[in-house]
């Protein structure tokens, strides 16, 4: 079987962009297998695309290709790149996108320079399909990766903000929030045991339990998400509704 | 060929959910073959997931594994299960989203139990990835159902609700509400005969027509629809806005 | 490699319509190898989909078989279509949808007549199911096109508006509206050089500018898209909001 590629933009499901950067690849390796991971990252949300990033490389088999085009930069002279670490590959713009995966893995970068794997004619406006599926097409297929540019090491790399520790409180922020208006914070989950209440927005979350259904329908909870972290929701609604809080918000936790 | 895996879930199309799903899976079964039957099923919404599956499963080929996540009880006491017929089989949480297939397959049904087709460590809120996608990958690659877990006969089963005959009149429930606004009532498309007139909300249609263009443009119908069932519809337009009613309003046939 | 087999409608990702094609296709040719192109396209959206379909159907390898259904006269007595031209072939209903096809490639059409390779039941409001999703995996599996029905050539086909030029004046229109709200004009790339100001809604644009960052956040450029026409578009926002127009609306160009 060929490498996986998958594929996570901002591209929507409504305009053809994620489907035509499945045709560039189809035409330059035929055997490509490719998963959509997801279209709808918010236009231009590039801390979104490196959560959902984050939390889906690791459950993919070695080898595969991770492309990922949240580009708002695109067209500047901000750079493409590859990314190799020893399990899997990365093909995004350098604007910060890839952090989690330069902060969790041994990382080495490229920068795609050599057009022989873009296409033919590069347009400002569409790299997804001019320049990073032909890429990762042509990884796929086994160009090496030394092929495809010159590696260099002061790639752009967001920092995750990190939970403050002050006397008997936990100071944090919300990472992400999902469909379901769940709202996950930076307190790993071993902070379970220690937190005995949160506070977010105007709402008093007390202690950390196990399931949604563990309280009364529409009352909010604390719990370990399935993303590592602990996570605010509303068994059978949305956290992000009732706190009105959404990524970047403040989080407290009382010890 | 590996049989087919479809997925089913309320996991949007944002957050990468159902791209995991399908990353789990072929890291389990690299030849796995996956389907995006759809994720845009409202949160939570069992009623109207058990409707698409439905409609959806009896054209997919011999042996497909049919996986729907939509789970508003997940890390509950609900049981997580695989139910068998003589084609296909279908993994999902025990909530009642298969009753369709209890009601027209013979079914063989089975708890997940057995840890050992999971993923090593399961969350409590995301049992797509560690449960559901991971039993099917390993049922797709010839693991015999009998070794995923115990056969039980409770399972959770909703009738669908019935039309009722009194004197002159029919009355029904819309079943669903598709995304072009077609309201989908429970009378069976064998009614067309004997229907005169249809009563929904505060709109009258006028006997049972055979396409969408058969009325004026903007003006509501009635046809058999393709799933089986008599649809109020609108021709170029929205029966569900024009009507101000969806799933469970009461509809009314005058034979 | 079985020929790709592309599906591109307005069946949006909530009911699994798209899916269910997908099902019917794999159970004729189980080698069949699908992309989703987009299902987003508004309801009966043809214009907006002829423009995506001819943004997408360049970049797939030869032999593809591109299925467009954005059909809202489904069951009425307009006719189904397969276009063949020397590289690829469409598959859709003949309302207009096919036109940039028409216009940019030597064509032989035929009305979708013979019903063996069809669903043997066939609804009146669901011809993707029935008649079109068959229809393309027959195709893929190497039924020869003369067999699926009768050549004939006055299918339907819309011309695209051309820019008008007046004195000192272009006068065009924009063709398409996508995600980001950037506004494709009918302008073609060549004329990149010699206009000065671009006029739409409210809204002066001063110049074609190479990328979007070449002006500030949130101000308004023009410049030649990725489509090969030139575009309005807004610095990390949407011309769409700014400028309130959409699909349809006259933009003045002066030189």
């Amino acid at each position: 079987m060929a490498p996986l590629i998958t594929l996570l933009t901002d591209f929507g499901y409504r305009d053809g962009y994620a489907g035509i950067m499945a045709g560039v690849i189809h035409g330059i390796n035929p055997q490509a297998n490719i998963v959509d991971m997801a279209h709808n990252i918010d236009a231009g949300d590039i801390r979104s695309a490196a959560f959902v990033l984050r939390q889906s490389y690791p459950y993919f088999p070695p080898q595969s290709i991770h492309v990922v085009v949240v580009d708002p930069g695109v067209g500047s002279s901000r750079k493409a790149i590859v990314c190799v670490t020893p399990h899997r590959s990365f093909v995004a713009p350098d604007n910060g996108v890839l952090s989690p995966v330069f902060r969790h893995e041994e990382c080495k970068v490229y920068a795609l320079t050599n057009r022989r794997y873009w296409l033919e004619t590069v347009s400002s406006t569409f790299h997804g399909r001019d320049i990073f599926a032909p890429v990762a097409a042509h990884l796929s297929a086994g160009v090496p990766v030394e092929e495809l540019g010159e590696k260099f090491d002061d790639y752009v790399l967001f920092e995750q903000p990190e939970p403050v520790r002050r006397e008997n409180e936990i100071i944090g922020e919300i990472l992400y929030c999902d469909r379901f208006g769940n709202l996950v914070t930076n307190f790993p989950s071993g902070l379970a045991g220690e937190i005995k209440v949160v506070h977010i927005g105007k709402v008093k979350v007390n202690g950390i339990v196990s399931t949604f259904s563990e309280v009364g329908p529409l009352e909010p909870l604390a719990l370990v998400g399935s993303h590592g972290y602990i996570e605010i929701a509303v068994n059978g609604g949305s956290a992000a509704e009732l706190t009105g809080c959404g990524i970047g918000a403040r989080v407290v936790a009382l010890r």
